[in-house]
């Protein structure tokens, strides 16, 4: 058993602030103690003296009049609210943008600490830049790279040939395979599966025989990957992820897949095989897409949605199959009022079809 | 290479029971000769000679006559079905049931032994309880806690400054991010993330913005959480799994998703963030929740169930968008007879609105 | 820190072909150059000098004339193209299978130098074969078997005795619970979970108690599961996925569901409790099927089906709940176009049901 040292996720130091403090970092004015202190955020239902809360809309006056917390960020037009009894208030224009920007004053990043830890194991001919991290029990394959104040964490493995991006960050557990490329300040959540061999099989002589899959995946610049997501390698061609792009957990890209820049990708999503994702695509949780087809720029595709052929650019869609959205929900719409509808339709249509016939005598 | 020793998940030894020993464990009586030993359990068409069974509905009258094992317990309304020539019968009121009681007798629990594996790497400051097992190459980081009895298996990470309750175990490649907690008696399966980041993210400036996530995870006593699911931190509130809650596999729940007490969610449900589950709710396999909803103490979500707004407490929904079970029903069975009535009712409506202008003459 | 020798998935060194030897290889005859060579395979629209790539449909006509490739394979009928004006031309009757035959000429596999990796950790009375790969990080459980050729990649996990087959795979991060068994020549991709406790619990004394998971999991020989996806170990019986089947990424199987032979399960599907798959079954990406029911020999469940009974061999289903491929298919479009009918039939039901009671007089 050895030291966690390097790259051991350094738990959070939470450094105090004042009112006033607070006050002055977001802009705000102090109606009550400007001395007053707390360590951390919390929201208004959570909150005890030592936490600084916001309360930004109306809707939640019950909670901003029975919140413990010490010191209450509140819009102005709140701010004669009854309530908060023993909080110091704070008046700021925007109260969740000025928490949101607190937090870095209140919670210090985890240490990263330069340096091989001595448990990992080093690749032959693998370059490691010397202000980056490699974690206990991680592992680089040969001849990949480590780029500058990059950490790859504790377990992870880099494969044989693979890339890691200056400032990039992989977290415990991820596994690279063999020849993936990360671009610059890459986050790859712990499981995630960047490079896995793609599902790509002809059946020949009674079997399921594998298509060697000798593309790679590369990832961009500024790309965060969720938790225990699957990214396939190409066949031929190579997956790609755009820059910017942000995927959620427990989502499959297949192979030989192009994403394009600054997609959102929510938690659960599939997408077949080839298919293009063009830039600033929002795919929300748990829809799925069929291979080799196009969603075009800035398109978005509703949770759940099912989409089995190219979507336009621009266009929301929803609904399984999908379609566009507001179309979707007339549907919808229409199906909810079949229910009531159906055995009067039949009995008019038997009433019709009985009289059809009667008009026509006995001519049949 | 060193041995494994520590916590590494000792193989099951398998005690012997004679058709005696098990009579008299599930007050039962025996048919046949009580000295028959068996050592394993299976159903009754995979038993052999050396296993026991059960037969507890004449739906399996067919598997019964064919079994080859060695004792099979028998419901007493089924003592005098034909078959299972070789096999012992004990007669016992509910053989499903004593067929579980006998598995402790049967099954030894795999072998825990206390003790730091050597492989393993412990953070500075970290606690563990000398009655608790880290297993080989598993990482504790700085700050964190081993609970009493507590197993970190093989290969799994708790980050920074985490807490494993007494009793717990954290299966082999689990990860917790820094600051999770759990409780007592909490089981984290094999590929589980609890406290990864959640998916938030601000546009500004070009680019999506990523929300600090400044919020933990807490996962109450009780609860266990299958194999490569996925718990996202809070961002300022925290996310909550209650007590005696059990998850299965490939489960996304967001951030600050708050989940009560003894709820079922099965496999690959997805939550979105924020949502509240109340106690005692169950989630089928594959349900989706949109974020910001609340679903009502004891409500159930039908499988593949897709819920956009809150659930009243006790009701059972289904489809998508889920609707009350029934009405979901109703709308199902309308929609089948629907692709028989389309054509006659639209020939219908063509022709009343050809009569209809008829009956207007020429006056349009 | 040592050295990542043993199994480190080794980079590809990729040799060098000339249009003369491809020609050769492939059956095809060379327009130009036949000594111009290529070390890697591209699709025409990435391909630089260095690649060879296929042209065999007028479909990417734009592609082909735009392409930088060094070579392409051509399919005959396509031979007088305009275009590629700098690529040497090879003509061949399936340009598309020519070229996968190549990849094995062009891309070496990771070599996998047999031994264990110093840093791996091997329990009590475990077996490995002399020429198998444990690598670095790897856990071996006390009892478990590698056999000949089998590679247990980086960070791998093997449970207590549990069984390798001979030249069986088992990638970086992926876990065997105690006592799975995998044939020869099966593939375990990262973070894939085999034989984890199933989701089964009695509720008794206000708590979920678990039911005991004794019975194990069986992989057959020449099975492929792809990353992260998780199949859940019997509860007394097994749970068995056949020989020749391919599982993609993040597919859930169940306790005690077994699945035939020569099987396709895409990624995201999900498959409850003691489901039977039979022999030849195509379930695609994102379909769910319920516990308890039996799906027939070479029946095909499309994308995000969901089936919740028996379906028939040989058929193909669709829809939630899944129906008959062709019925699904009428349904759907009778939902289309019921959107456009609703206020109409309302209209007319109404018109009639005053006209009934007029008709009737004031006789109600």
């Amino acid at each position: 058993m050895s030291d966690a040292g390097a790259g051991s996720s350094g738990a959070a130091v939470r450094p105090r602030l004042t009112a006033g403090e607070i006050a002055l970092a977001v802009g705000g004015r102090v109606l009550g103690d400007p001395a007053a202190e707390v360590h951390a955020v919390a929201p208004l239902d959570r909150a005890g003296p030592e936490h600084v809360s916001f309360f930004a809309s109306a809707r939640y006056q019950a909670l901003f009049e029975a919140t413990q917390a010490g010191v209450v960020l509140v819009a102005p037009e709140l701010a004669e609210s009854a309530g908060a009894a023993t909080a110091v208030r704070i008046l700021v224009a925007k109260p969740h943008e000025a928490m949101l920007a607190l937090l870095p004053r209140l919670y210090a990043q985890p240490a990263r600490e330069p340096g091989v830890h001595p448990s990992a194991v080093i690749g032959r001919g693998a370059t490691i830049a010397e202000d980056a991290t490699v974690g206990p029990n991680a592992v680089v394959g040969d001849g990949a790279t480590i780029g500058a104040r990059a950490w790859v964490d504790a377990s992870a493995v880099i494969g044989a040939g693979a890339v890691v991006g200056d400032d990039s960050h992989v977290y415990p557990h991820a596994t690279l395979y063999p020849g993936t490329r990360l671009g610059r300040r890459v986050a790859i959540h712990s499981g995630a599966r960047i490079g896995s061999d793609g599902f790509g099989y002809v059946y020949q002589a009674g079997a399921h025989q594998k298509i060697p899959h000798v593309g790679i995946c590369i990832v961009e610049d500024d790309v965060e990957i969720g938790a225990n997501t699957t990214i396939d390698r190409g066949s031929i061609d190579d997956t790609v992820i755009g820059a910017g792009t942000k995927i959620d957990n427990l989502v499959h890209v297949a192979h030989n897949v192009r994403i394009g820049r600054l997609c959102l990708l929510m938690a659960q999503v599939g997408i077949a095989g080839s298919t293009r994702v063009e830039d600033g695509c929002i795919l929300a949780g748990q829809a799925g897409v069929a291979g080799h087809v196009t969603i075009g720029r800035g398109a978005r595709l509703a949770a759940r949605a099912g989409l089995f052929g190219d979507m336009p650019a621009g266009e929301t869609w929803s609904g399984y199959p999908a379609r566009p959205h507001k179309e979707a929900l007339r549907t919808q719409a229409a199906m909810w009022r079949l229910a009531a509808l159906v055995r009067p339709l039949e009995r008019l249509l038997a009433r019709d079809a009985a009289k059809s016939k009667e008009d026509a005598g006995g001519t049949e």
